[in-house]
């Protein structure tokens, strides 16, 4: 059978035997994680493209994706949005995945100018993959799926969210005694149940923070065909051992995000003798976090 | 009592009084509303920025507010968004509330981003209102609260949306036999229950769709103190008629949007005389739409 891979999700799926690393990493750039002499010469988005080049060379080769949080680029206004797109394309270049974290959902005429944005083919932001916020229904994520369809991309949409008061919604308990990020859960299983990849997962894929773990696993049960997107490990607080039922039984159907637990490593007493080199730093963090994964929830092969 | 105005919701009340019309006008640019002349010397996002400067000049003194989509400014990349600020930085200049359409909402720290982004003093997006999305809960929200607060801005939360399948998941039954959006019209009240201006209303205002009519006057009961932004008249269906029970017996309490039917009403059959003068289209429009609006729900003096 030969391997085409023009799905997204299969494109990451082989990404991530290749490396033997069901992690992503958070390219969420605060001011304060920047060492100091990048500003020297330049302004804050310059200083980050150029942080996130040394991060992106440093982990090319033992992470499959990055995931750039395009909030912490908005900030900085037109210049800001400029350095995020610049960051998609040498994270691309350099052979990684890219989700794009920029959570939209609106009315379909609207959302279809967000996939032109993020994941049609053209786009200024054109990442692999984008999340998505399900709240509006239906027709706010399907310009999305025909974007990603038609271009060999793929969504991840938000189900049981990291944050802590991400219960306030999607705890609620509906009329079936099932919580809500079930009912949505089994909603985001539909919307991808007729677009799998040859590896049997769908272009569809969810959110599910790792800080509920119990959630996770019975989210795992609800939609075992979509891929999850697994924020919240390290710096918000799970930890891998909190990971396994987010996985299906073959170490597959997951993938883990660090953000500041990587690319924030040379401010870490743990990597003090790489405070002078935060590349080497988060490339230590990263090849940390694959170790842990492994052990506990990566691929067995 | 001395009038400080330093709520935006106050501010945009007064506005809605003094010009006797509780409309926003959506600002969101299709490339084919837009008379092809614009394009002869400029790229997509200077004749955005061009056409929404006459538009603006055209209803500055009869409309109290303007909302741009940022998705339609966001799909043409860095310059598309540059084009999105200097349009708000213009409406503001002429007098107009701003309403930045956003939809946004993420985990603590990545929404204290967008809010130094969209509502912040100095933000490079700074809008006096933005719409947030609720499913994340109250700390995805917060510190755009906390932004309105300091700031004297404010935030419409989504409740129940205009587009076809906005029930999907808004009109899940809840466990207590309310529909979710009802639920959810309940928290965003509590979230700006300790946030009043000077009127009575919050800083916290909801999306309603004027395509629910029905669910409308539910959520009015249910939420007295939200401004409530009313999106789905004119072009997406809705008529005046639908929208009495989004107001409050003193006709104040709702602002309702039009886009299209303003922004290219010079390629409406109805305004044919005026198909070579776009602006002078939309602000007859524009009228046309006030006077629609007082003749069934608008202030009554």
């Amino acid at each position: 059978m030969l391997t085409m891979a023009s799905y997204a999700i299969d494109r990451l799926i082989e990404k991530i035997r290749g490396t033997g690393n069901p992690s992503v990493i958070g390219l969420d750039p605060r001011t304060e994680h920047i060492p100091p002499a990048l500003f020297k010469y330049q302004g804050e988005a310059e200083a980050i493209l150029e942080f996130n080049r040394a991060i992106i060379d440093a982990v090319a080769d033992i992470a499959p994706a990055v995931k750039p949080q395009i909030a912490m680029y908005e900030r900085l206004g037109a210049a800001g949005l400029a350095a995020y797109a610049r960051t998609i394309e040498y994270a691309r270049a350099a052979g990684l995945i890219v989700v794009g974290d920029i959570k939209r959902g609106d009315v379909a005429a609207t959302a279809a100018a967000y996939a032109a944005a993020h994941i049609a083919d053209g786009a200024p932001f054109a990442a692999d993959f984008v999340t998505v916020n399900p709240y509006m229904g239906f027709d706010a994520v399907s310009p999305f799926l025909a974007a990603a369809e038609s271009n060999g991309r793929g969504v991840f949409a938000l189900v049981k969210t990291s944050n802590p008061r991400s219960g306030d919604i999607q705890d609620i308990t509906t009329a079936t005694g099932e919580p809500l990020y079930e009912r949505v859960g089994r909603l985001v299983s539909e919307w991808g149940a007729d677009r799998l990849g040859e590896f049997g997962y769908s272009s569809v894929g969810a959110v599910v923070g790792a800080t509920y773990p119990e959630q996770g696993k019975a989210l795992r049960g609800i939609m075992p065909r979509a891929f999850i997107l697994v924020p919240g490990y390290g710096a918000q607080g799970a930890a891998a051992a909190d990971l396994r039922g987010f996985f299906n039984a073959d170490g597959m159907g997951a993938i883990v995000n660090s953000s500041r637990g990587i690319t924030a490593a040379w401010l870490s007493p743990k990597y003090r003798e790489l405070r002078d080199d935060f590349a080497a730093a988060a490339r230590r963090a990263a090849m940390d976090m694959r170790d842990d994964l492994r052990a506990v929830c990566g691929p067995r092969s």
